[in-house]
């Protein structure tokens, strides 16, 4: 078969038995796929065990925290999209990189989104006329990139959009920076280990103007000052003066822009802000000020996240420009920067309680009790009544719930329970009607 | 084509202005697709706009609220699993449903995924060894089935997927059917507005058994049985007395099992719990218990949700059994329930405090006040600064924040603001160091 055409199957009543082929045609019944399944999850996609999913709540936690602080509210979409909702963007390197996009059985391309600003883009569009702008939205959603699994990159990860909608002054760009700062030192990061850089997408295309290139050299420079970070100077020299001529020197001053943007933070007391001419942020669409947040570790010097203003939003649905202002922060990224400075949490289970059943004949008792304390706010686990008293206390140990209630015939007839705290030993013996309060935090 | 291949399309570097072709195969260019593209969604898929949003968290809360009360803990996975871990499972039911399945560039079939079961199935054969059970766990994922778009019914929806695993004995549905009722009257509902039906698989088999039925009898008769309350008594004796002879008649009586549930409840004070003996949640894979709520209401009296025990869980992965009991709950049924019982919360923002901008040019100081509060605790929002404070006050009032200050030049130098309630037109005058407690919630 052609390369870039492949078979799309799906599930259908009277094909069931034929309907799984493999790439070679083959027929597979269901009795041959019965047999062993794989317990791997789908290649390059990850699986979240409770003790995962606590550090994803995590993150997500501090990033919606720190956001709706500055007053943005959440929206969302399907992972779903029409695939022209990308080949359409201004972007090519977007439209590049690999999607995962198939066609549905009504014949239509669809897209699993690959980035969230041209959903957003499209959600405003939609309701341009009676959305009360400014807008500050953001969402946490889950993209998708088709990477070959060799590559050990991940296909699925989730990414923090926050967005600034409808501001035209350099206040955006203030409140949007802010954001990102207090997002990093909300994870515990200090100003000693990362740093701002930014720029402004005008400042450069001037700058080149002004050394007389054309657009076509304007367009090559501005791809090769993206990867500047990246080469060493002599590299960088070589080939910027391969495009402009041995004349040409790459060296902007800030922009009135970026000046003020630096000297509003340093005011401030917050000095890990600076220029760089250059960070061009890759896409296309960027029209003013971008900016990278880096890791300043030596071993892990390189870019985390980062935005800007694109004020083009909404031109591929033919609606008048937005001002635009945000950026993207992905979980797998942020996890890893953790990780290396030592500030992912450990796990802390939400359950409060573990009842151990020591008497499994009033196992309803029991349960009712349970039931009792949880109408009183606690969270709350039952042991099982088939197993004994030692092992369902390793149980709630295994599970880090930090405490335990041993319940037998003598407590629930005296209505007396030993409260056990497995971290420490520590037991207190109260009344039923207190059991309640002794997790109440101290006022 | 014939029926059942369609192809398969993805992005990729060297083919961008030839590789979306629609199904004619005709070139479509990156030209043609700039032109004004559609705002609509992908058909079948929803939107959430903040306001849609709030409603979506709004219930996952509940859930989640309940759901931890009871000990149980959050894990996920990707929507996208290899197609053989749907083709593998017993239950033609679900694979005959439509599902979105499509071939990878590395000739692999997934499929986004219908259901929750297998994905945990697979999770938990893949660590049985050192898995803590008995588990309980949760998650809220959302699924996909392909439906047609004259169908109006929706392609993605979220559910609820609620499982403890490794109890053998009753009390596992004694556990999942109190979050079931809990989760129901947590939401607002009372229990003359739903009913909890009940059942046994084992029942039902040894009934069929007993009145002289082959397997294959029983299998027709199953299925019949699953139709039954969507059938008139006449109509059901007919089909039944077909399969399995005329002096057949459906009239088993509850299993110890069934009346050891029912009686519990009762005692407990809760009577909209009863035996249905034509419950059977379709699915070949539940074993045991089963069970489904309805709605009550005359005009709506339908199935919203259910569950069920299914110990042949892992067979597929080539485990040795472990007892599961749980239930799915969808966010569009809980969504409509909710909504004719007028038990839907009004839409409130997570910004405390909108500062009006009335003097532009301390926007700065503004912005100092604004993050002083946001470190106070407060979620503030800042007004567009190229506006007149009367028309930033509609804003304020058109995102439904409740409490506004104008900041102005005197404000700014006397370090004293005024805090206006916009639904009462209440105003106090404070010094900038009471502003955060006025938000302070009552002890």
């Amino acid at each position: 078969m052609s390369e870039g055409v492949h078979r799309y199957q799906y599930a259908e009543k009277d094909h069931l038995r034929m309907v799984f082929f493999i790439f070679t045609a083959k027929p597979v019944t269901i009795a041959d796929m019965s047999e062993k399944l794989s317990t791997d999850s789908y290649k390059g996609v990850r699986d979240f065990y409770p003790e995962d999913q606590y550090i994803q709540d995590y993150i997500t936690a501090v990033m919606r925290d720190v956001v709706e602080r500055f007053g943005y509210v959440e929206y969302n979409a399907s992972v779903l999209e029409p695939t022209e909702l990308y080949a359409a963007k201004t972007g090519e390197e977007i439209v590049e990189e690999q999607t995962y996009t198939f066609v549905d059985r009504g014949d239509r391309s669809v897209t699993l989104r690959p980035e969230m600003t041209p959903t957003v883009a499209r959600m405003i569009a939609a309701r341009k006329r009676e959305l009360p702008f400014p807008l500050r939205w953001y969402s946490i959603p889950n993209l998708f990139r088709y990477e070959r699994p060799q590559k050990g990159r991940l296909r699925e990860h989730w990414q923090l959009n926050v967005d600034l909608f409808g501001i035209e002054g350099i206040f955006a760009e203030l409140e949007v920076l802010t954001i990102a700062h207090a997002i990093m030192t909300s994870f515990g990061l200090t100003d000693e280990q990362f740093v701002i850089k930014i720029n402004d997408r005008r400042l450069v295309n001037q700058y080149l103007r002004d050394a007389g290139l054309d657009e076509n050299q304007i367009h090559r420079m501005q791809k090769l000052i993206d990867r500047k970070d990246k080469m060493d100077a002599d590299a960088f020299r070589a080939e910027s003066q391969a495009i402009a001529g041995d004349d040409f020197v790459y060296d902007p001053q800030p922009s009135d822009d970026v000046t003020m943007v630096l000297d509003v933070f340093n005011n401030a007391g917050i000095t890990n802000i600076e220029f760089d001419p250059a960070i061009m942020r890759g896409f296309d669409y960027y029209t003013g000020i971008v900016f990278e947040i880096y890791d300043t570790s030596a071993e892990n010097n390189r870019a985390l996240f980062g935005g800007g203003r694109y004020d083009d939003l909404l031109a591929i649905f033919g609606e008048e420009k937005a001002p635009a202002v945000g950026f993207g922060m992905g979980d797998v990224t942020i996890r890893d920067v953790l990780e290396t400075y030592n500030l992912l949490p450990d796990y802390v289970s939400p359950t409060d309680l573990y009842l151990v059943v020591a008497a499994p004949e009033h196992m309803i008792q029991i349960a009712t009790l349970a039931n009792e304390l949880r109408e009183q706010g606690l969270a709350v686990a039952l042991g099982n009544p088939d197993k004994k008293v030692g092992d369902q206390i390793k149980h709630a140990d295994k599970l880090a719930i930090p405490t335990v209630i041993v319940v037998g015939d003598q407590e629930l007839a005296n209505n007396t329970f030993t409260i056990k705290v497995l971290e420490t030993g520590e037991e207190s013996t109260v009344v039923r009607e207190a059991i309640a309060s002794f997790f109440t935090p101290n006022p």
